[in-house]
């Protein structure tokens, strides 16, 4: 079991930024990435659609016999919110993880977060925040222009900074820790940060999730002792050139072994 | 046969400019508009992954018993085109009819595209448009941002100025005529015109398509002469506030019947 791959999935692009995290945080082990791309994003859809869509795709990893699976995404993240197993596999979402730094960074009580619709009406950050410090002060926004402008690849360009900096000027609260609740973000993350002041403290989801699935996996006896034989699949609903050539440059320096084509 | 409502579908709010156009222009006909939410939006999908959604879209009009289908996507009208039927039932789609009308309307024989990935990658409008006239310089350009933006409301804001802008900018034609070539865009008409010298003509799927549809409809005997019962239903495959609200306001003065969840 030690040596099977952990699963991970997101509906596009987003995850591949929480995928990069882990290569370098687990170097032993092996991943399969599933991308719904012929489906994504999830971010504008109900929470029953992508409960049904993440069900499937959770399905499709247990059948590879994946030891775990990592939620990468924070709209799928919301409506598996509190669930640590799916079929008997630990499953691990990217929201818990990026509040409880959250909760644990701010200095003055007061967090931000952008994130897509689906994200921000579920109140999923802002429930897990006021768990982990009820005095908190929490303003969610969402922000659903960033997906696009990130897989358009749009880096520091001006417009990316004002539709950035038109978003955070909506934002009332006087934050001093931000999260960036979609996986998505991290692509644009120098574009963030310039649009804001330097002690303003980013949390990004990989990071934070990083920590929690290298806990748990030591507590199940469940971490890879194989360093030789480490593989990185990605699985995706549809194929485009774009994503390919994204993912590679994303996960840099390491290598995607294969790319493949699924039905769910 | 002749009072049976008219189908008409699209990913998701883009058609419902289509929509509009066609309420407007034919009286007494009623309409089911199916929108794919739960799986848009399909211009960064691949042919044969929109090609399948289409299909599952078809058989479920077809089963409805509309007399026509009006393929209100440019994306979807791609992998559909030249085919002026489907199991029988009279088929149209947004490119021909748009086409057509930039080829008779430029005078410098130049003519600007914009529309999503997948339209761009089929050249669909540069072949029908060579097909009108092989003299023709066309251009085409991909223009991703602006579904979001139209989705996001962002009307007669200056960050779409300045997207619009860029992408033009980006365009080395001189064209005297430029298609927009997704039925999203026509939301951000105002936006678009602002960025354009006054002599630039503009044109729109939805108005080309009414005239063809009309001529079709009565060459095959199928126009309603019903003025007093005419209803509008929408049938999407998720449901959002958002979508109801935004669709509510592009079809004014007219007034949507029902709004029904479907699983296709």
């Amino acid at each position: 079991v030690k040596d099977k791959p952990i699963g991970i999935f997101d509906s596009g692009l987003g995850g591949i930024t929480v995928l990069r995290s882990l290569l370098e945080k687990f170097p032993n082990e092996s991943f399969i990435y599933i991308g719904d791309l012929a489906r994504l994003p999830y971010g504008n859809k109900s929470p029953d659609t992508i409960r049904k869509y993440g069900e499937q795709i959770l399905n499709y990893l247990n059948k590879m016999g994946t030891k775990a699976v990592v939620i990468a995404c924070n709209s799928a993240s919301t409506v598996f919110l509190g669930e640590d197993s799916y079929n008997g596999i630990p499953l691990f979402n990217v929201i818990e993880p990026g509040a409880n730094l959250a909760a644990k960074t701010t200095k003055n009580n007061k967090v931000a977060v952008m994130s897509t619709t689906a994200t921000m009406k579920a109140h999923a950050y802002k429930k897990e925040l006021l768990k982990c410090n009820p005095n908190l002060l929490v303003e969610e926004k969402a922000t659903p222009l960033l997906v696009p402008l990130a897989e358009e690849g749009w880096l520091h360009e001006k417009i990316t900074k004002d539709i950035i900096q038109k978003y955070l000027n909506e934002i009332e609260l006087k934050f001093d820790t931000l999260i960036l609740g979609c996986t998505h973000y991290p692509i644009l993350r120098d574009d963030i940060k310039n649009c804001l002041s330097p002690d303003i403290m980013l949390i990004e989801s990989g990071d934070a999730l990083a920590i929690n699935l290298d806990e748990k996996l030591k507590l199940l006896d469940l971490k890879s002792t194989d360093s030789n034989h480490r593989t990185i699949q990605i699985l995706t609903t549809d194929l485009t050139e774009h994503f390919e050539t994204l993912a590679h440059n994303l996960v840099k320096p390491y290598k995607i072994n294969s790319f493949e084509r699924i039905t769910l």
